[in-house]
């Protein structure tokens, strides 16, 4: 599971916990800070938790900066945290920094629950469908956006992107990880989600594999449609599939949600989800009888998602 | 405070969370887990908790370990931390690892608590007495100890301590720093405490500071004793009041609770606490009308605290 739960001594109550920290991957100090609590939250969000209780910030801030970067930096990085629980209906109550060569950044999400405010992840059935809520394609869209900086890498990529593609899909990634992933969380309520993970580290396969081996019944996940930030594929492609992209092993940070949901209430949940925050969701996958692993096709369909950028209406 | 107090959705219940991480200080990774539990937790005792209903384990490993190095320690601190939970009641459900050059251990501890169950620090009224429940020195200890590596330090206090007192001291020293505060937070009710903070990387005066500092009452504190490990004072002394454990400077590591108490309750305290765990607490001072700051005396009397060996009766 993505949280842990803890049933407690008063009245039916539960303590539903996460923690996750990690190495800084934007150079917008405020958006990381957004991303990093965007990526705590995530994992109570799958879990169908929308109100988180009280959260905590963990830092170890770099020894390699000076006192005045340290000083304008951190500020701005807890900002961006503060204003993403604030966005939550949490809060940050207390934290603790330390000092370490390389810079660290993650948080605590704690909320109590009634037994009806989660819900388990282990209850997909044959013929449920598989909805995943971002696109895929951060990793790449993020190292891309460096090599842009180093030629011997750029001169890899150059002959399938521009340069305006690779800014493009970075600022897609980028508002795309500090996405709270809520408004799916709330929605796994109304359309009777089954379970849900939210695809992070592992990658899209990864974390599809643990949640088919949670599952109750004997079933398997089969996952048709990649969507993917556009171009993020080509890249991966022209690159030897750099980072297994399209094989789903490709490491996400506060990526979608991927939920399990009855297949007559599927496009209604996407449709929902787009109507009340203006983002697409995409059906990409069944549950079928199995043996509780999940795969990708021989030839994903992949849908190749428009990096609109800042300004844009999708924004 | 030590720990953040969140007043819950459900019926009078408040969510009492505090985080710690630091770096490894003692060469026993068994021990360093302890210690580090015993410190998250020492946040909550210091607020009267006695329940902690879940912890989580954060740590960084050194990517200067070999893989043998991490696979041998990392699992026996991960028993050491564990092993102090369950010694608190408690459990470990989750936690997170990530690398970086120096290694940093903490955790998270949280509990969902009814009023009763904590009790605000700040109460104190002129006429109570502060108690402290684990002597000074875990800092001077834990150097000395280091310092039995390297000629040109210990040539500067071999001529006030022995090898022989450095190892006792800091066996003491790690004992008690992995010695759990739980007991003192059951006391504090018994009799009736007004308040308490532990006492880490401030010192003592530092955290008598931040106590005196959130007094609803015009009260000041001031301490006429420093129980201090045996020889450590002797040593600081040596070493030009090295670490100021004397002017109560010196940070230590999970060290006691310092407890505001009505004077006619503060030696039964004491009493009893000796009698259930076979360790000493001390009056340490008293607080008078004032600021809301905390002094030393000029000339404060040092207690030498009797550094056992391990097979000593005390422990």
């Amino acid at each position: 599971m993505d949280a842990s739960i803890t049933p407690l001594r008063h009245g039916g109550l539960s303590l539903v916990q996460t923690t996750d920290f990690f190495y800084p991957l934007v150079d917008d100090p405020y958006m990381m800070g957004k991303i990093t609590c965007a990526n705590v939250l995530s994992d109570l969000y799958a879990m169908g938790v929308t109100d988180c209780d009280n959260m905590l910030m963990l830092l170890s801030c770099s020894n390699k900066m000076t006192d005045k970067e340290r000083d304008v930096i951190i500020p701005i990085i807890m900002r961006g945290f503060k204003d993403a629980a604030e966005e939550a209906g949490s809060q940050v109550t207390g934290g603790q920094t330390v000092v370490n060569p390389w810079m660290t950044i993650g948080g605590v999400a704690t909320t109590v629950c009634q037994p009806n405010e989660y819900i388990l992840p282990d209850n997909s059935v044959v013929g449920d469908v598989l909805v995943l809520t971002k696109p895929l394609g951060t990793q790449v869209a993020v190292n891309a956006y460096q090599w842009l900086d180093q030629p011997e890498r750029w001169n890899r990529v150059k002959l399938v992107v521009s340069e305006d593609d690779v800014r493009k899909a970075y600022q897609r990634a980028m508002f795309s990880m500090a996405r709270l992933n809520r408004t799916a969380a709330r929605l796994m309520h109304k359309y009777n989600a089954h379970g849900a993970t939210d695809v992070t580290g592992f990658g899209l396969l990864g974390h599809a594999n643990n949640l088919a081996r949670v599952q109750k019944q004997e079933v398997g996940f089969v996952i048709h449609n990649l969507p993917v930030i556009a171009k993020m594929a080509a890249i991966s492609k022209a690159c030897g599939n750099l980072f297994g992209l399209l094989q789903g092993t490709s490491a996400e940070t506060s990526g979608g949600l991927l939920i399990a949901l009855p297949r007559e209430q599927a496009a209604a949940f996407c449709k929902d989800i787009e109507k009340q925050e203006g983002y697409q969701s995409w059906i990409i996958g069944i549950v079928e009888k199995g043996n509780r692993t999940a795969r990708i096709i021989d030839k994903p369909r992949v849908i190749e998602v428009p990096a609109k950028d800042r300004d844009g209406e999708l924004w």
